[in-house]
């Protein structure tokens, strides 16, 4: 039984025949397109087996819910074990304290007045912690804190090897560190990195993992010289999911990708093709050349993130259409190329799913996702952290 | 005076202000970021000079309304003269049916039974063309058009090198023309193309314009010869706009991108920067390295499209860093260097304004825009086309 009530995505055929019976079981069919699927048995599988892996391993896991941006799925992920969850915008924060997160992490150096203020209404009412680099945005969220008179969490955010945000491992880390650990409310729990450029698929994968393990190593003898905690060490990404273990000193790791997966996760051998939970539902509207096929979703539907690392130029895969090939996007239009598929030629009508190469973008394209077991539709919800920029 | 009452995006000393006085005046420092801006006098300059254009030149003007998605600037466009408004999806003309428009084309082979449904719903309250190149969507179409008892106008849809949807000049387009003559209540207008494959700052740029003009010529010759209407002829891109006088037999034409232009129209020769209306404001949140700025905007803010055609590897110009490059992006996170840019380094907290690379799918990831004039927010409106994926 559909819960959504969404009349822009199930035809009035259907809601009709709800609206008499209350009872008649929705399929896929019913579905309009394009629209997002999530295959529940993978979900669950995905969700069960990283809760077991960080349970066998005595880490804490704190998914990032930056994938699924859904209260209820964060929700599947607390019953699991899961012993937070893990936001990047304070918009994200706002709608993840509104299920039934015990604990929220702010993986992001949260700047301005306005946003200061409105992550201490929310540490109000969940414990938050937040990480960053800087002490102009330490010094922003103590003077928030103090005025509110809530304790806030913070991890210092180190760089190693992504060079994205956080400080090298050395004297500056160790500098901002000790300051924030004088900077009362605000309470200084440990370190957090992200190990986004490790991918274990590739040549220099293991030697990139040995260098990040060194790095951290060399961050928390820093810590432990200068007095400075260690209880919370935040890691993890979903390629370097299952090898978390082999990172010491690791307290806790924050997987997205892992609920749904993708393409780009397959290229990087993070999962198997059986591991992809989401699809994208979509019509061919046009076959207007022989071996071309136009389906009713480009890239306002599943953005143009290639596929990782460096991949084929394609834009997901086609599950129904062995061989085809997704080639060229734009906003309304995806253009598939049936010339290498063995079998009959698509047909106008014809619907499609594919899976995308970047999952967690174009989940942030949908308003809502509908939860499939085979061809039924068990439940549908909305994506309440979709584009929630600031 | 902002109209917007949008509390995430004003901070929340603004809104107290406005709360007690109601007058005072909301500048750009007063908007949150990651956020859309729209220079009202460059995109009235732009809206204005593309109606005296199609004015000048007896052309209809029909402007596809993907790039702005809102009824606000459609109003604007109508009100210089354009004669209805462009949309891609059913769930867009809804949209703009809201609004003060006269007429719409759905510029997209509109398949399946809820959309036709939905579509049928708008057609009796505002006059729909569709552009189509397939006999099953004109008899869905034909279906429910008799149901409600409405006429529905078609354009069929010829591929004149864009090899995306249509049918190329020949024997299947006259067929299907044919064809849909037949189907009343449908009711066949004449012909639609989209000539997005024509880049005029491209070495063979006036070869394909040229070739463009002689098929076109072939196809409307062919429709005259088999009885069939020409009184519509639209085609018309933004890269091709002013050139739309070269194309002979052309009666309309449907630019969507020059309202706000960006850096790939730019990139094509279309406009100058001084016509791109439309930038992202964004915070720098972390200055970790080096040369290196984070701003706390990435793909969910941007998109991942590419500088088109087959520019730098960059996601847009940073306006008040000349010489930085903005050179890559995760969802959150927008990497800028600063190796080749001559001033002072960039402080975290600092204001960076950045013109996109594709303002459309661009403006799609926002829920509000806000219109400035310098440095004065004269209105806020909402983005309501926003997702319309159906």
């Amino acid at each position: 039984m559909v819960d959504c009530g969404c009349e822009s995505s199930l035809p009035r055929s259907t809601l009709a025949r709800q609206g008499t019976s209350g009872t008649l079981k929705t399929t896929i069919p019913d579905i309009d397109t394009p629209a997002l699927l999530i295959d529940l048995d993978r979900m669950e599988a995905n969700l069960d087996r990283a809760a077991s892996y960080a349970e066998a391993h005595g880490l804490s896991l704190r998914p990032h819910t930056k994938t699924h941006k859904s209260t209820l799925i964060g929700g599947m992920q607390l019953e699991r074990g899961a012993t937070g969850l893990t936001v990047a915008k304070v918009g994200e924060a706002e709608v993840m304290a509104g299920g039934p997160v015990p604990d929220l992490l702010v993986a992001y150096p949260v700047w301005g007045e306005g946003k200061w203020a409105r992550l201490l209404d929310v540490a109000q009412t969940v414990p938050v912690t937040v990480a960053l680099d800087n002490l102009e945005a330490a010094t922003g969220l103590q003077r928030h804190a103090r005025r509110v008179g809530v304790a806030l969490r913070i991890l210092v955010e180190a760089d190693l090897g992504m060079r994205r945000c956080g400080l090298p491992p050395g004297e500056s880390l160790i500098a901002l560190a000790t300051a924030i650990a004088r900077m009362p409310p605000l309470r200084l729990e440990g370190v957090m990195f992200y190990p986004g450029h490790i991918n274990l698929a590739a040549p220099d994968g293991e030697v990139a993992l040995a260098k990040l393990a060194t790095d951290l190593d060399s961050v928390l003898a820093g810590f432990k010289k200068n007095g400075l905690p260690t209880g919370v060490v935040s890691g993890g990404s979903t390629p370097t999911l299952y090898h978390s273990h082999r990172i010491p000193g690791l307290t806790e790791i924050r997987p997205g990708t892992y609920v749904f997966n993708d393409c780009t996760q397959v290229a990087m051998g993070a999962c198997g093709w059986d591991d992809c939970a989401a699809s994208i539902l979509t019509t061919v509207v046009s076959t207007p050349r022989p071996n071309a096929v136009v389906i009713d979703g480009g890239s306002k539907t599943f953005t143009s993130d290639p596929l990782r690392p460096r991949g084929e130029a394609t834009f997901g895969r086609v599950l129904e259409l062995p061989g085809a090939r997704f080639h060229k996007m734009n906003e309304e239009h995806g253009m598939i190329d049936l010339s290498k598929h063995d079998g009959p030629p698509a047909r106008i009508g014809q619907r499609l799913r594919i899976v995308p190469n970047h999952v967690c973008v174009t989940v942030n394209m949908h308003e809502r996702a509908h939860g499939i077991r085979g061809e039924s539709v068990e439940r549908s919800w909305p994506v309440e952290g979709r584009g929630k920029l600031q």
